[in-house]
């Protein structure tokens, strides 16, 4: 029963021996990596909380305990501190920094992962308890399945696949897994540049797998995502929270001042309102509209999977264009105020909103964050109020595009092929994985990101899940992407070569 | 050194026999009912969070208990169950009904309080802990010292200095001590509409001490409440939380339509935007500005008090009309969105502005609910939003005026004169007491609001308190507010009888 339900990919052309051998080995040990996923997904990594950061840490040495296992020369890698806004300093979870081959005529592919999570309660709404890993029809629910444990998971199958049938790996691996993605990647970056000589020196292609397809049922290869800029808003009054019978109509109430200044951001079509947030964004081109017209899309199973009956817009292209071209503005809650069921008559002393700008090439996320403060001073100084007014970037990302003509997407493409007989979408992604950009900007090699996760996985939100389909098939597509790309390298290294020659 | 503290009023007049001798016995038993203060105080009896009513049932058989050993007739009376949102079904706690005394010679006075609290948690900000008693500089702090145990147990004490000193009651005495108040007094108005030719067939006065003086210094009456109508609002979109990354830009997002809604309620100078709200506001009178004239008012204490720099008026009188005279708004919070410290770019699909209105006479409150929702709906509609919108009143009280030509408010003055050697203030309240104007309209008795606590208590607020000054000098006013009452009550039945003659 088990076989039957992955087992649903229609290998394409004749597989090699090597890869009848990998893929029969994959669905025959589905119990084993499910069971493996579920002991993941147990660990509550929430990066968000603090008072979890042990956990955190106790995941990384999981991860780190199973490359070992594999053979990796894996090393746990102190990236300091983090001071918290109260000014208290915890411990960030260490990086995972592992090799696995070090031959020289190989190519190196380096994967990136994290297994750090979101924060989620059983009274945020979940179905199931979002910790164990509970399968409903061939889907297997709880945190992290999709975002990102699984695909670091198949990742290791598929080595782990190769070892244990003694096929020899076609490439040379290495391993980048984190656990503060959730949070901003804290220190990472600085750890990216320290090792860019050394780790990452001998690095070919980066692959990584932390998002979505954009349907559904067919496969995709993301070249582009949008960055974020993450803002709180704090307004403060008086020094305690009152009673609004007791001063309720002679003082200014922080939370009025907040909800006016939320209310200023954006207008009810997802228009940013702060003032020039739009002039660095460049023109959609005709070969962009050309590419999205080629993308397979559904709309109604698009809203069916984010599980929304209207969205603001049409056609595909729109809806692209929208998620992937041009800046958004989301206000995710305040912190200070009332958020109980019932009623509580408080007049809160001190509030801080939070909200988000997803920015697109070719925007300045400096310039950004002057031009939300600045913004905000103003629409604040017109209410003449006394309370204080903080506004802070609390975290920055950029975003990223891909050059699509590097091999491994080549690779990539044919690898999908080879397990769900159909090509790729190519598509951009409206979130952020701010390692990409960090990635290409500081190693400058190549960056794939190879998403595995279909685009109901939910991923952030009460009903995470990944199918065991996409989980067990994923495994197989990384597994043949590594005979693909040593088989594209060497091509082009012969070609190289000939030209040197020549 | 305790008798130094609370000693520090100055008996006005030469006192009778019987009342140096209760004063005196309050003052050496201060330390005790310190004790039975701290030990109402640990019980975490708070209305609000539906899981903590086995606490709030706890502590009505605790004040129960206290009355029985007083010798009062005790009836711990069911008042049904309570609807959660979800649609669950749990207790309600029972209402204390208890009577000391049947001599038809003497006028009766029925005690009303409130045991339950309003929610706290030391994350919350507290400096102390808030179920343990703590005393600072001459302050109790605690959830619940000043609202509404601590006036509770002051009443009690009173009655036990007359029953341990074997001097006789001057009045019957009755109490009701309800579990709700804090939500709203859920199953009372049933209760006392029940009862009111039982219970309180042959109650004559009715005395709530359940607000604040006006300053920290100078004692009040009061005899006016504003009303408060409780709303929410939910904006609900998708069936579940989304990711902002993923579909920012291209649904409507419940939170950015929440926070418009709540922004369009009330502009920055308090002015309460929903068009009719004021139309029955009556306005103010001459004899009104008189009296508030003539309240002292040092407007530096009372901003340190509220612990705000700067309040919307200047002058005493403007303030005591928005305080008093005109209604409020005010938001306090929203449910469903993101409320932590960090960051989680969430776009939450169901959210719940919670805020209210506090009215004066002669506002109509199913007037004001409809004037509100319909304000709410129409700038709804202008959105164009797909999101669905639901408003509801969770809560109505009603404002209340008393006659403060009643004789209880002139005992209750020579009471005040005799312990703290001054006249009180005679004041209204910004906030609601929502059984003032429900026993005055079903009992048709004569009602007085006679606090305790002073201005700074910061009820509701993480820095409740109570000082031992007006704890125990509050004991000694009701003490002999007891005389008082049945003194001129004789008089005036004296008088009656004199009239009737003639």
């Amino acid at each position: 029963m088990l076989f039957l339900d992955a087992g649903s990919s229609s290998f394409s052309g004749s597989l090699s021996l090597e890869e009848k051998r990998l893929f029969q080995y994959i669905d025959e040990h589905q119990d084993e990596f499910v069971q493996n996923l579920a002991e993941w997904v147990a660990v509550e990594s929430d990066s968000i909380q603090p008072q979890l950061r042990g956990e955190v840490t106790r995941m990384m040495k999981i991860a780190a305990a199973r490359l070992q296992d594999l053979g990796a020369k894996t090393t746990l890698v102190d990236i300091g501190v983090q001071q918290l806004p109260d000014g208290q300093n915890i411990s960030l979870p260490p990086v995972i920094l592992a090799k696995l081959g070090e031959d020289p005529l190989k190519p190196t592919v380096c994967f990136y992962g994290h297994v750090d999570v979101m924060p989620a309660k059983i009274e945020d709404g979940w179905k199931t308890r979002p910790y164990i890993l509970t399968e409903i029809d061939g889907n297997f629910y709880g945190r992290g399945t999709t975002d990102n444990k699984g695909p670091v998971l198949a990742w290791i199958n598929a080595l782990s696949t190769y070892i244990n049938l003694n096929i020899d790996l076609p490439v040379n691996i290495k391993f980048l897994i984190e656990g503060m993605e959730e949070s901003g990647s804290n220190g990472l970056e600085e750890l990216i540049q320290k090792e860019k000589d050394c780790f990452f020196s001998n690095v070919d292609y980066i692959v990584i797998s932390d998002n979505l397809w954009l349907t559904t049922k067919k496969p995709a290869l993301t070249y582009g995502t949008r960055g974020n800029a993450c803002f709180s808003v704090e307004v403060s009054g008086g020094e305690k929270d009152l009673h609004s019978g007791g001063v309720g109509g002679i003082i200014n109430e922080p939370m009025s001042d907040l909800i006016a200044l939320l209310d200023s951001l954006v207008n009810s079509s997802g228009c940013i309102l702060i003032p020039g947030i739009y002039d660095d964004v460049i023109p959609l081109t005709e070969e962009e509209m050309k590419q999205y017209e080629q993308i397979e899309f559904d709309l109604q199973e698009y809203k069916a999977n984010i599980g929304v009956k209207k969205i603001l817009y049409d056609t595909k292209e729109e809806i692209f264009s929208h998620l992937w071209r041009l800046p958004s503005l989301s206000i995710h809650g305040i912190e200070g105020a009332f958020y109980e069921p019932g009623i509580k008559t408080v007049i809160p002393s001190r509030v801080t909103g939070k909200f988000s700008i997803r920015q697109v090439p070719h925007m300045d996320l400096s310039k950004v964050e002057h031009q939300v403060k600045e913004y905000l001073e103003n629409v604040f100084s017109k209410r003449k109020s006394p309370n204080k007014l903080m506004v802070s970037m609390q975290m920055g990302a950029m975003p990223w595009v891909a050059n699509i003509d590097d091999p491994q997407y080549e690779a990539a493409k044919k690898a999908i092929k080879r397990v769900f007989n159909q090509d790729p979408d190519m598509i951009r992604d409206g979130s952020t994985i701010p390692i990409a950009r960090m990635f290409q900007d500081i190693t400058e090699k190549s960056v794939l990101m190879f998403p595995l996760g279909a685009a109901d996985d939910g991923e952030h939100s009460q009903k995470e899940k990944i199918s065991r389909s996409n989980y067990i098939n994923g495994t197989k597509v990384f597994a043949s992407f590594l005979l693909e790309i040593s088989k594209l390298h060497k091509e082009l290294q012969k070609a190289s070569n000939l030209k040197t020659v020549t």
